[in-house]
C-alpha cells in the first residue's frame, strides 16, 4: 500500500500536507519532513495548518513550507493534485480544510491510531506504528531517498513525543531501530529532549506547587488525594491545559495505589481525575458518579461541592485498597 | 581487546563481578545481566555488592547471582580465577573489594568513563559507549551468545537509567541498535519506564511544594530564585537526597535563563546550586563565592544568612541578563 501512496506522489506536482487540527510533535514533525522531502524532488509542496506552529516546534526545519489555512481567503482554495492527511484519526481533525482535501484531485491518509476510520480514497493505516512519523519514514526510504539532517530532525521529533521518548507501551524494536537511523544523521539528542519535555510555564509550575500543597494520604499511604479551587485557580491565572498530567504527581508516589484530582470548575461542578497503579478498577468507580475511563484510568464530573465530592469519594476508595 | 576479556572468560571457573560501590542501574543491571550469560555458560559467578540492591532495581532477573560482601567474613575471601570490575572509573569505586580483586588469578576493567584510571591488568574502556551495559551486550555478542529476555531487560535497565531514558547527550545511533535488539526480546517498556524515572518518594514531592511555593522570579522572568530553609526541611523530614535536581524546576521554566537554589544546611551555611540555559556562565559567579563547576551548572558554599545571600547572589545575576 505504502507502493500506492509513492506512485500517487509521482503522479502529482501540487501537494498539499495536511496534519491533524491543534497539530502536535509527530503531526508536524511528520509533515515538514515530507514537505522538504517532497519539495527537494521538485513538488510544490504545501502544508497547511489550523492553527500557528506552538512555541515548542516553532524552529524545526521545513517550517517555510507550512501556512495557515483560511477557508474564506482566495489563495489557498486552490485544486491540489494530491492531498495526504497526516495522523488525522477521521475526517473532523481535518477542520475547515475537509473541503480542500475533498476537492484534490486525488486524496491519501496516512496515519498509525486504531481508530482511524479511513476516510480517504486511499487509506494506509499502520497500527504497529508507534508514531506517524513512523510510517513518514518508511514512505521516504520506500521513495529511494535517505532522510538528511534536517528531515531526520523532524521525523525525530515526531517519534519521540508521540512515545514520550521512548517510554510508552507504543515503544517498539522498530522505533528504536528507525532512531538509530535518525540520530546517526547528528541529533543534539539532548537539545531536543530539554526542549521537547522539560520546559515548562510559570502558570504550570505554580499550579503544581497549589497541588502539592493540597496532597493528603490516607490508608498507610496508599490513597493520595489533590484538590484545586476554582478561587485557587483563578488568583494563579491559570490556563485549563495546565492541570494536564497533574494527577501523576500524586500517582508516582512510592506506595501509592490510587490518587484523585479534584478540579473545581467555574461552574462550580467538580472534575475528578482518578489514576491507579495495579489493583483498583478506577473506571468502576468512576461508572458509580456517571462517569468512564479505563481501569486505571479514569473520570467523572458532579455537581456537589469539592469538601462533599472528597469525602463521599474517600468513602469508596478506603473500601477498594 | 573484548576478545582477551572473552578468552579470559573462557580460561576461567569461578568469576567474581564487582560493580561499582553505590551500584547505579547501569551498574547493577550490567552485572546481573553478564552474571545471568555466565552461568549459563557454566560458570560458576557470584556479583558481589557493597550495598544492598536498592528497591527501585530489586526485581532484575539474575539478583539470585548476587550478595552482599562483607570483607571479614570468611566465605567470601576465596580466591577466584577471574575479577571483573563493572562501570568503575577507579580503584577506589571497588571500596573493600580491592583486595579481592587483586588477589584474583587474573583481572579486568570493563568501563565507559572518560575519567578511567585503568587500575587493572587488563582494560576495555570504551568511551564512546553510553552505558556500560553496552560494552556488556558487545562482550555477550562476542562470546556467541544472543541476550534472553532477562538478559535484556537488565541491559535496557543499565542503557535507559546512565542515559535518562535516550534523552542524554550520550545517546547515539549505537545505542538505539542496541535497545531495539533488547526491545525485540519483549520488554515491558512502559512499565520499566515508569518504575526507573516516574517514582518518587513523599518527603522529595513535600519538598518540590515548598520549593515551587518559594519560587521568585525577577528580570522579567530570566532569573528564577528558590531558597530551602533548614527549619522547613527539618519539618518535612526530608532526606539530603531529596533536593537532587529540584533546581531544574526553576531552570526549566519558559523565559528562564538563569536559576538558582538557596538550601541552608543545618551547620547554618548556604549552599547555592546554580544553572543557566543559554549564555550566563555561572562558574564565574560561583568562583567570585570561592565556588567552582562549568559555565552551565556550578555552586558555592557561603557562611552568610540565607537573606544576604540571596539579596547579594541577585545584584550579580541582574547584571548578566
Amino acid at each position: 500500500m505504502l507502493d500506492v501512496i509513492v506512485d500517487l506522489i509521482n503522479k502529482s506536482e501540487t501537494i498539499a500536507i495536511l496534519p491533524h487540527v491543534s497539530a502536535d510533535g509527530d503531526a508536524l514533525g511528520s509533515s515538514l519532513a515530507l514537505a522538504i522531502v517532497l519539495s527537494g524532488s521538485g513538488k510544490k509542496v504545501k502544508v497547511l495548518l489550523e492553527e500557528e506552529i506552538p512555541q515548542v516546534y516553532s524552529d524545526l526545519p521545513g517550517r517555510e513550507f507550512s501556512c495557515l489555512y483560511r477557508k474564506n481567503d482566495e489563495q489557498y482554495n486552490k485544486k491540489y493534485d494530491l492531498a495526504l492527511a497526516l495522523d488525522c484519526g477521521d475526517a473532523a481533525r481535518l477542520a475547515s480544510r475537509i473541503e480542500l482535501f475533498n476537492t484534490a484531485t486525488r486524496n491519501a491518509n496516512l496515519d498509525h491510531h486504531t481508530t482511524n476510520t479511513e476516510f480517504a480514497v486511499n487509506n494506509y493505516v499502520d497500527t504497529s506504528s508507534a508514531a506517524t512519523g513512523e510510517i513518514i519514514y518508511d514512505l521516504i526510504v520506500r521513495m529511494g531517498a535517505k532522510p538528511d539532517k534536517d528531515v531526520a530532525l523532524c521525523l525525530y521529533v515526531a517519534i519521540t513525543t508521540d512515545t514520550g521518548g521512548f517510554r510508552y507501551s507504543n515503544t517498539t524494536a522498530d522505533t528504536h531501530r528507525i532512531a538509530a537511523e535518525l540520530v546517526s544523521e547528528g541529533i543534539d539528542v539532548a537539545k531536543v529532549s530539554r526542549r521537547v519535555f522539560d520546559r515548562v510555564s510559570y502558570g504550570k509550575v505554580k499550579l503544581i506547587g497549589a497541588a502539592i500543597n493540597s496532597l493528603e494520604l490516607f490508608e498507610e499511604g496508599k490513597i493520595a488525594l489533590m484538590s484545586l479551587s476554582s478561587e485557587l485557580m483563578k488568583k494563579l491565572e491559570t490556563k485549563d491545559e495546565d492541570s494536564d498530567g497533574i494527577i501523576n504527581i500524586a500517582r508516582n508516589i512510592s506506595g501509592v495505589e490510587v490518587a484523585a484530582l479534584l478540579k473545581q470548575l467555574d461552574s462550580g461542578e467538580v472534575k475528578v481525575n482518578l489514576r491507579s497503579n495495579s489493583y483498583v478498577d478506577v473506571s468502576a468507580i468512576a461508572a458509580s458518579y456517571s462517569g468512564g475511563g479505563h481501569e486505571r484510568a479514569a473520570g467523572f464530573t458532579t455537581t456537589a461541592t469539592l469538601e462533599q465530592t472528597k469525602n463521599e469519594l474517600l468513602a469508596d476508595l478506603v473500601g477498594e485498597v
